[in-house]
């Protein structure tokens, strides 16, 4: 059952319009920054140029554990966010963002997977640049991504939904599809726009697919997306849908989600989710409608690929990663001892609750955001200000970042 | 401070006579596993011939890190296992051990590393094959390592002393420096020889170099190996010491270590150590004589990052992946929330005790080995035994396997 | 500070009109089950004919612990519980309910108590019988406690406003205060009706004071009170309230509260409140607005009396039994070892997270309810019954039972 | 099955002999804190004068739930505690004594109980008073336990082997048997003497029955008490043993007991024992050839009822408080809810493992002892005085205190 599914590559809005689930890959910043080629903290991509083999490698793993989106490796790659991380760069944006294109483009077209050129929040929205202002960032890195052009665009990673319309009208001007993914919470954007008026709000500003990426676990993110997708149908409009999540369990996060945990970012591993916990997820998005299922931060090659296993019934194959793995366990039959043998079945895997293996450990935390919450942004802005200088611009304009 | 320490080459011995730390790399098995190039169950490395990019990268990845040994990657890859695996290889093992050398020897060569030539517990010893046999696969393994002059040869994860006996005396022909690690912890081998027993037996047999590695969580790991330095100490012998622990906290494992724990192999996640763990790991390791500190299974590159930068100072450089890695968390002081930037010091993350975010879950499990304990052997082989062919010469010698 | 308040025994509406705190007593049906008194499972209150001076001493305990308020022990005591409940009791439903009056009357009298009469929800109305037939219920209660002077009345563990609706009808004929409690949620009664809801009908049904007691844990009664207050006053209407929640911690029931966790009723030791929650619970019950504030079961002596002490400021005294107890831990200051005296501060016990000592339990625990949830109330009617011709009444009416 | 057992009152030594089982009351210091009569800290027990209503209503609740022994509630009643204490006692030493003889003499006459007179630790061994001393103490006690005529004496609660020796000799005098009994675990008294020593010392010193009470959760208590019974089987000697735990799980407290836990002794609610850990205790302490099986501080009467119930069949009878309990929760047969009467069974409770509700709280806490570990006898001495002048003494003997 392992093979590449035949036929030419499609448009991703051709492929959901036929029924067709695709995957998405995994969040390449956490991915390499485990690996030595991400900085924790400016979380910039500069690893596109510095280190393409070790992206190139990343994509491939992806490409492999059943992925049939090559997502550029952009985040964060503004100029004005690259400039803002004041570390002297040897490569500048352009080259970046070039290079990323180049990587993800070679390494797609070793499969059947399409190249998403990706665009996330920007300090210049953050630091109430006006309209102008934001769309021309946006437009600076389009124009990369249409000069190597890529399959369609994401605009993902915003925490409020206006500058993801900005960023929406800014792509759609290239022709491509676009998707928008916003990094919310079923408590809606930073705003407090729920869920379902942000969806509605994206589509009418031209978004094909809508949804939801990182900053909380998957089953809290599948639930946002299902609220936005209610709201969508309200409103009588029509979308599809995505959703990347975190790799980490987060039932105890507030609004913000998993960045103001305690354990971010270096804390997380007792989080992790999974290739169990992965399945549920694969089934439940899809169970809800989403059919663009990926992930973000925490996911690893395995992850993605239970996700494809999950759903290998669905979309009549297997990754190729799945020679390396038997469903479900079953190569543990080849185990020496006979009591691992007898873990290769579904049942022990479905029920089993793994120990931490830290007795000292809690199982939940209190998110550390200094008493913040929804309303009181400009508490919230005050404290995210570091010198008097700064203070000014966010007296003006509601807006938090991250 | 981020720099190669300058001079040529060195014998792994010369460096630890002169007092230098010896830093390992981590487990590639799991590694690769979640990276879609292992079969867990098997575990076997023909990745090493078949997909060389993927294992080439993990080399890298560790020595960026600051491993300064790339151990072939020949795990499990000796003839008799490799044919009992059952699968149809694409590649025999003479094919597997060169290419695994070549590996090795490629990305050593690109900095201030060693290549190790590793062998691991054989099914022909559990199937009480007898001493010559045993013997041979060793040296079929050790001809090609010999062929392509690796720098110094590991036996390593063995549970029985009298096999890594049998080891350490085949791989000592080579003339090259032998290490020997065992994977048992502070209860003793399989049959119940004492830690400080075995050290002395490894040492008589000719290792220089004597440890743990596997099975156990670093704590235990570092513990088992002082008992060991004091064993030989008691004997009036001379070694240097090594540990190569698992990245999982498994304070409730048995005597046999994680392969009993009920989350063993894909569940484990929950007891990933995080990067501040592996800096107490270190010290504890450097404080207690060990000098050649290095990784086993679930460590990531990361992992073996912390331990290089806990150990700066006392090496006198930081590791070439530092420069994206911040001292003590650091880097986040560059993160945009002022509640984030709070958690780039030192006592924050070595307070720290992080939640799993799984309250269904409890800390520790039960062990799930099926009541066996060092004193039934016999009952542990029985159940080990797939037929009653295989039995038979079970009854005759009282061995256990992995 | 320790002494009785002056004055002449007043009435409750007298004492929370004038703003005054009035604290209830513990749950005696759990309290006196632990000592071996009552049966778990039918829960019914034989013992205050059975064995009095048992239930005269946990009477005389709340009151010293600071209780205003000698709660008959009257629970489950309606004829028809009592005849269900199967067992050919020794003393009939008038013989318990006068027992449990004079006991109440007597230990009320030996200090600064009131004697309130309780009922509670009964099979008559679960079993769909008529509004007279469950009224006359109640009335043959009422009764008896007319006839023995009870202070005041409490209706309460009522899980269908409705039916608390009928007992308030029927109390209110006495003439006396009338106190309404049921056990629900923040998610409403069984039939769905709202915190702010039923507390409007049940202030317009009469009652003085409403609230809730019982099924789920402080904070989570302290908030749905909060509701039922905010729909009082939504309403124009004017009322006391009370709340007398479990002293077991619940995060994890789900609307039909603790019946369903599956430690109920004989595993819930790890979820006991200690005495420092509890002073948590009786400030927050007090800012909201609470001013009868008290337990139900789980409650213990010294968890009535951490209530007294944490708002003895706002009453003016400390209960009797403190003289037994040091504030925040001061008693300490005499134990021999150091740093146990180190601990008797109050920051100590408000910071410390205590451990359960059970590394193999989890911190959570999933309700065990058969997948019942409000929506489905048929199907849990179904559930409910035990034979066919129970089935029948339960197609007629949607009603639950506890 | 629930009846008296026939005959006379016998001997303890005699039902030992007869291999009866006795069974034991549980802690009072504990119990009556919790209702309001006994101050942590001091831990005195002025309450048997004070208020005897509530130490008679729990010497019969342990009674009714099969206790076999009624200890008098004289721990830490001896002159130089009560003094030490420091609180003007409207009552003085030989008043308590007194006072608590009679009580457990009346209420053991009520069933088929003994009374045992109890002497504990003194502050006088600790302060280096020399022998003499340290025996008038016991024996001004002794005077009173004779005079009232207790049926047999245990020496309990000792840190240090030398000082339980001295009591037993007193104690000896009285021609009544008597039991000693540490609060120590399997690392042996605070001097360091083993278990095994510890036994065969008191047995030579008089003791007819030895064990271990407090400090200490029930399988480890089990645990030392079969250390000491081999110890005294190793010396050809012969005695009967006692086991009185804690209610407690401590799996991570160190050598000095529960004192020493973050939770002693306001928090240790999450940590305390169902019923049915009981079971298991009993069993095991059973199955050990323990014969005198009770409880100390956190044992309610249920927990003794499981206990007796557990050894029914051996004993021939279950306790009086079983007619309002079902063997292994059969009561719940008679639950309302179906899902609830599903629990009426053994295996149910057996399996459970409950859940905390408090999911910020740890499994496992860091005992709180300064660091003090048997090696360092003196440091710890000098952090239990609190001037100067407590300083002197404590240099002159190796002592410590609790």
């Amino acid at each position: 059952m392992i093979m590449a599914p035949a036929g030419a590559k499609r448009n991703i809005l051709e492929r959901l319009d036929a029924g067709e689930i695709v995957i998405g890959d995994g969040g390449f910043v956490f991915a390499l920054e485990k690996r030595g080629y991400v900085k924790a903290g400016p979380w910039t991509p500069e690893a596109a140029a510095e280190h393409p083999e070790a992206v190139r490698q990343l994509h491939r793993e992806f490409l492999r554990a059943g992925s049939n989106v090559m997502q550029t490796f952009t985040f964060y790659a503004s100029d004005d966010k690259l400039e803002n991380r004041g570390n002297a760069q040897r490569f500048n944006g352009a080259q970046i963002n070039e290079a990323a294109c180049d990587l993800a483009r070679e390494v797609a077209n070793e499969g059947d997977a399409m190249v998403a050129g990706g665009v996330s929040q920007t300090p210049s929205y953050l630091s109430c640049k006006c309209e102008d202002e934001v769309k021309g960032v946006f437009k600076r890195q389009l124009d990369v991504f249409v000069k190597k052009n890529v399959d369609f665009m994401i605009a993902e990673y915003f925490e409020h939904v206006e500058e993801a319309e900005w960023a929406v009208q800014v792509l759609k001007t290239s022709g491509k599809p676009v998707c928008a993914s916003l990094c919310i919470g079923p408590d809606g954007d930073l705003n407090g726009v729920s869920p379902g008026d942000c969806a509605v709000r994206l589509v009418k500003a031209g978004a094909n697919i809508v949804g939801i990426n990182c900053h909380f676990d998957p089953m809290t993110c599948v639930k946002t997306v299902k609220m936005m997708k209610e709201g969508v149908e309200r409103a009588g409009l029509k979308a599809h849908y995505m959703v990347q999540p975190l790799a980490f369990h987060t039932p105890d996060c507030n609004c913000q989600g998993f960045i103001d945990l305690p354990e971010f970012p270096f804390g997380l591993e007792p989080r992790i989710l999974t290739r169990w916990d992965m399945h549920k997820y694969a089934r439940e998005a899809f169970n809800v409608g989403i059919r663009f299922i990926g992930g973000c931060c925490g996911f690893e090659p395995y992850h993605i690929r239970a996700v494809a296993e999950e759903l290998a019934t669905e979309r009549g194959y297997l990754p190729a990663a799945s020679e390396k793995h038997g469903n479900w366990g079953a190569g543990l039959e080849m185990h020496t001892k006979p009591w691992v043998r007898a873990r290769a079945r579904r049942d022990y895997w479905e029920e089993l609750k793994p120990a931490s293996g830290r007795p000292k450990c809690p199982s939940m935390s209190t998110p550390d955001s200094w008493g913040v919450t929804k309303g009181h942004a400009d508490l919230m802005q005050h404290k995210e200000a570091t010198s008097q200088e700064e203070l000014k611009p966010l007296f003006e304009k509601a807006k938090t970042s991250h």
